[in-house]
């Protein structure tokens, strides 16, 4: 055997950008994923979860021109293969669709929640371990499927507890986006740069606002701090073709559509665009689908390169007040589309796909936000220990509260301070503590101490209310049950 | 922007040793472990979630000689610092009660469920990456919760299913175990090597009897193959000290424990630990975990080096046929102990803990073997398509069946070939097909295929039963959900 080398002690640290949740945070997650399930699953949609690591070749990526992983993942060799944690939930998706093409039905339609890793610097609010929960169907080309992913996530946004009215599905597409890039002279390899600019300025006009967005179509836009960003430099009359895109939107999404169709006319895949469009938006209203919760919305464009058809998002509309107190809209805690080429990387052959994927941590922060969710979990009732030999008895104690489907259990640090057995209490967020040693027992008694009640009256009684000890109960063992959950009912 | 060398066509495979889960392997996995949260909530235990990487350094995972990562874990290097996926959950624990020492409450009792990664040859059911369940208690140095932890692992096996009397928790202390090397003069650092093939010798009494054990206490032992193992080469008297201990076992624990003070009398470590198990078992007795549920039982040792007193293992009793047919007992499907160490590596202070972990994917497999889970997930009933114009149709039929509660679709691929549908539905697992053309929407009629009567027919039924269709039924459009319904009904 090696000699061992005495190791220096190690330093208990979370990695950085990784992070550690504790109790409500995490129930109350795996809570919500559950209740999305439950709505993915109504619909058709079966669960896959795939190992988190994947090889680097079937998430395509590759640097290009180097033998080694992109940065953005975590990657390892082991045994000449190259290793990494899955960066999202669609790349491990096209691999399955590729790799059980003949037993998977077809349509796919199926669900994955977990974590998904990426190697990026972190910031705040900004983490490399963080939770997806995407729903796609694979192998469908009618719109249809995006349609029903529309209405499957404002009915997910509801399940967890969006009302409705505190949220809107925006829908786009990329086609009528292409269509718009043709008529205004902008397609073609050549302006791949120009497309560039132009999405990206699309993608800000909540922000900067039409000025803002005409401004980075033309020359550039210099901002308040007077760094200058460089412009696409399009001509006044193609400017105006993006820009009327932009504000296209009307009060229904029939008269968007008709509007986007005069938009695009003379580009036979923008006016393919608007018909699909149309499509979604009649299906979603033969559905009860309104603009009170799906909106076609041309002002949609979404970062990611891949989409090829029907793009959606879904906002929150409610004002939340940020840590300085300032109002501000939540924004987006939701969106996907359609992409048609990612499981040709593996076979090939093209299969349609669209998808949509939830922001969990974020829809968390919002639901917190709302105050739709409990923020602290109630703690367990505690049964302290006056006795050490009693143990069993308060055993059975906490036992009998439990069979009664109440939280409990029994106090097993040191005993000797009993200070430090009502702290500890306190740190847990109980409710009730129950106590009760050799006197107690002696009488087949114990005591309630109604721990939420006493907080309050230790906040605001007089020290003679404090005397009367009036969030304490006196009460026969064999009426401790009934005792605490008339206790736990009044607090709740 | 650099030249885009051409990749060849990328393998869809799923790595080496890892394994994709669907539908109902997925679903059934995770309410097994929403039911045990359950169950451990309700004894006062905390969720946590600490991330899947870890630093080597937290890990404990430095080969002892050289700077790099201990083979069994998936390891790279990250600015500088070796970072790994966890290959347990419990240190990250130990590392989480170190680093937020002065926030947690103590004891702190916590529960922790997620996959956890090993970077071992795969084998026959053996993955890289596998799900673990854990709760354990930090800071309790009492016994109390040491059998704590028996009942509720105990309380959760028949929470997700395992009958009484089909499971065992068998207990036994390590200090036992020492004090028995003691009187067996088998204590100091120069018989570690005999101690430890002592421990493999007592561990492998289920498979080779006394005999074979005894052999392997002495001089060593040829198995079937001929292939000999070198024995702890131990006096007569020496093995007969351990036999002693191994079959110590009496049919109350306090006939056990009475058993083992006889046999550890003059070691001061074997008298604690008999003391320690008669604690246990008393408080076990006395909340009614009788033999029938947990026993005392001397010949459980458990692998891991580091236990410090009470170890603990959950034993499915029943019989299942393996592959060949041949009856087995399904084995351990849980186990811990009592470490006081873990947490000392990184604080220098003792602090000390107990906990168990549940092989979630072995007690699934068991609960299968058991018949006690549904094989196969009910599909959805599938909406068929006869006409593309009435797709809007179509979807609010599904709507209704969802509103209803009822899992429902539309069929999204090409409706062309009808026959495609029906085989889709039938690679659902569906057990209604709905199917509605022209002429029903005319006459304002559904009809509603019962797919599983619709199979058992096919397979049983003769051609004049065939022909009169008894599985398929005509309705009015709006008799179709209680229609549903009512096979749905005689269905399950």
């Amino acid at each position: 055997m090696a000699k061992i080398k005495k190791q220096p002690r190690p330093k208990a640290q979370t990695p950085k950008g990784f992070q550690d949740y504790f109790g409500a945070d995490v129930t109350a997650r795996a809570e919500m994923l559950n209740t999305i399930a439950g709505v993915y699953h109504r619909y058709g949609f079966d669960a896959l979860e795939t190992s988190a690591v994947e090889t680097v070749e079937a998430l395509g990526k590759f640097l290009p021109d180097v033998d080694r992983p992109n940065e953005g993942v975590f990657a390892w060799e082991e045994d000449n293969d190259w290793l990494a944690l899955r960066y999202d939930l669609t790349a491990p998706l096209a691999r399955v669709a590729a790799q059980y093409r003949n037993d998977l039905p077809s349509p796919y339609r199926r669900y994955a929640m977990g974590p998904v890793w990426r190697n990026e610097k972190p910031g705040p609010g900004r983490f490399r371990q963080f939770y997806q929960c995407d729903a796609d169907t694979v192998g469908a080309s009618s719109v249809a499927a995006d349609a029903e992913i529309c209405a499957m996530l404002s009915d997910t946004l509801e399940a967890v507890g969006i009302d409705r009215g505190d949220y809107v599905i925006r829908v786009n597409n990329r086609k009528v986006l292409n269509g718009v890039m043709e008529v205004a002279g902008l397609s073609g390899d050549d302006n791949e740069a120009e497309r560039g600019i132009v999405l990206r300025a699309i993608d800000k006009l909540d922000r900067l606002g039409t000025d803002g967005v005409r401004a980075l179509l033309g020359e550039g836009r210099k901002d308040a701090s007077g760094d200058f960003t460089k412009g696409a430099g399009l001509a006044d009359e193609q400017a105006e073709v993006v820009m009327g895109f932009m504000v296209a939107k009307r009060d229904t999404g029939a008269e968007t559509v008709a509007r986007l169709r005069e938009l695009v006319t003379g580009s036979a895949v923008g006016l393919d665009g608007a018909a699909e469009l149309e499509t979604i938006a009649a299906l979603l209203d033969a559905q009860g689908y309104g603009p009170d919760r799906i909106i076609i919305d041309p002002s949609v464009v979404r970062g990611l390169g891949y989409y090829t058809g029907p793009v959606y998002e879904a906002e929150l509309t409610f004002e939340v007040t940020d840590e300085k107190g300032r109002p501000r809209n939540f924004g987006s805690v939701a969106g996907g589309g359609r992409y048609d080429d990612l499981v040709k990387r593996f076979t090939g052959q093209e299969v349609p796909a669209t998808g949509v994927s939830i922001g969990v941590d974020r829809l968390l922060a919002a639901l917190r936000a709302k105050g739709g969710m409990d923020q602290t979990a109630v703690g367990p009732v505690v049964v302290t220990v006056m006795d050490r030999d009693r143990m069993s008895d308060y055993q059975t104690m906490v036992a009998e509260l439990r069979n009664a489907g109440i939280r409990a259990e029994v106090y097993l640090g040191n005993p000797k301070n009993f200070g430090n057995q009502l702290k500890y209490a306190d740190k847990r967020h109980s409710p009730v503590a129950i106590i009760a040693g050799s006197d107690e027992f002696d009488k087949g008694i114990v005591q309630i101490k109604d721990l939420i009640l006493g907080a309050e009256i230790a906040k605001n009684a007089t020290l003679e209310e404090w005397k009367d000890r009036p969030s304490q109960y006196e009460v026969p063992r064999n009426q401790m049950l009934a005792k605490v959950r008339e206790i736990l009912d009044t607090q709740s």
